[in-house]
């Protein structure tokens, strides 16, 4: 098998990269592994000659790579999205290691779009790019010094990908899931409802959100769910409609 | 357990590096996965200051780098010697993939030491130096673009070697196997005795030599066996010497 499948599902997106060096170093990473899609999120330089000289032969990479503007843009028709962190644990996403996160994620690549998302050199993901995570990844390395280059991280991940994709094959079609727009789409709705209905009186709307979107990351939805918690969104609104209407015919001098 | 033992007997030896940036690469890619001894043959430019730039935090891996003349040197004291090749197959050598060496090479690193021997970047391995190993590993890549960078190499070998050394536990102890010094000097003896007895003049010692290197190669010799094997040739020079003497006096005009 020359070119496994899934590998041509998976994304690898780079976010707020400092070093171009580092982009062209990537490329050359996930080239030499058979990964093809690039995704940078608001790069400092880019297109750039260090990114260029650093790729090596895997200039193509860089020429097909996909330059957005937010990580939602980045992420917006993926079903997975697998955020690379230096962390072993999080409040509440759980974190594995790269070998454990290997067959999920060729399942659903499979069919269906992936990312890996790597944070900037210096600090990583933000707390808000973790929230965009239903996965957190950690690679095991020296604990006095785990200061693994970010185009070695990417390196490694494609790897591992590599390497679990010769033998994969594809369990049984389970349910569509849903992209990482059509959760975006929820999270909205619920936060507008969320307003409507006033709960956000007693909580601060910014941190409530977070912690509903951690406890959704950890469920992976289906399309299916997606559609039934909107409904019950819709219905609430309307119901609430309903009422205050009501209200208001009977009290036309309110 | 933070540092697994194993990890701690495994040298990287970097034969005939061309650019000193990627000795530098090597080191900070050692050190991410706790491997500390870097052996340097003939390296173009070291100490260098792009070596230092690229180690980051590595630098103390390359001030305690061993810079040797020769590859024997570099594996004088070694029982195992892993070469990295991008070849899938050799003619006399299994090829493994690093996944499958990784048990054998902790093995022995728990208790002597072992190589990982990387050839220059762009050539890999001379013949001579494959004549060195006993496995080989071939790192599997894309077979349209398999241009993985040296310190990219290590780094994956690194890599599997902490993920292996985190379940690792030793087998029973098994018999000290010869260092290369001892096997050198086997061949050595070896070489001196199929001279004297006048086996080299219908063969070319050097593409014989060769073959029987690497007919020993593929078993990993132990100390007693090649001491039985270096009595054998000691009884044949001296069986050879005494049947010479023998003649002599039986025919003391010749």
């Amino acid at each position: 098998m020359n070119k496994p499948e899934p590998l041509q599902n998976i994304r690898v997106v780079l976010s707020h990269t400092t070093h171009p060096g580092n982009i062209g170093a990537a490329a050359r990473a996930m080239k030499t592994m058979g990964l093809r899609h690039l995704y940078l999120v608001n790069p400092r330089h880019f297109p750039d000659p260090q990114a260029t000289a650093m790729a090596a032969g895997a200039d193509d990479i860089l020429a097909q790579a996909v330059v957005c503007a937010s990580v939602d843009d980045a992420l917006h028709d993926v079903v997975l999205t697998i955020g690379m962190t230096a962390r072993t644990r999080d409040i509440s996403i759980e974190v594995v290691s790269p070998r454990a996160a290997i067959p999920e994620i060729l399942q659903h690549a499979a069919s269906q779009p992936v990312a890996l998302l790597f944070g900037t050199e210096m600090s990583g993901l933000t707390n808000e790019e973790v929230g965009k995570a239903q996965r957190l990844v950690n690679i095991p390395a020296n604990p006095d010094y785990s200061s693994l280059n970010l185009a070695a991280a990417v390196q490694l991940m494609a790897y591992e990908l590599r390497v679990g994709a010769v033998d994969f094959a594809p369990a049984a079609s389970a349910q569509p899931l849903a992209t990482q727009a059509q959760i975006e789409g929820y999270f909205h709705h619920l936060e507008q409802t969320l307003q409507e209905i006033g709960f956000f009186t007693a909580q601060k709307p910014a941190r409530l959100m977070q912690r509903l979107r951690r406890l959704y990351a950890r469920t992976r939805l289906e399309l299916d769910e997606v559609n039934i918690l909107r409904g019950i969104l819709s219905v609430t609104t309307e119901y609430n409609a309903r009422l205050r209407k009501r209200y208001q015919e009977e009290h036309p001098d309110v």
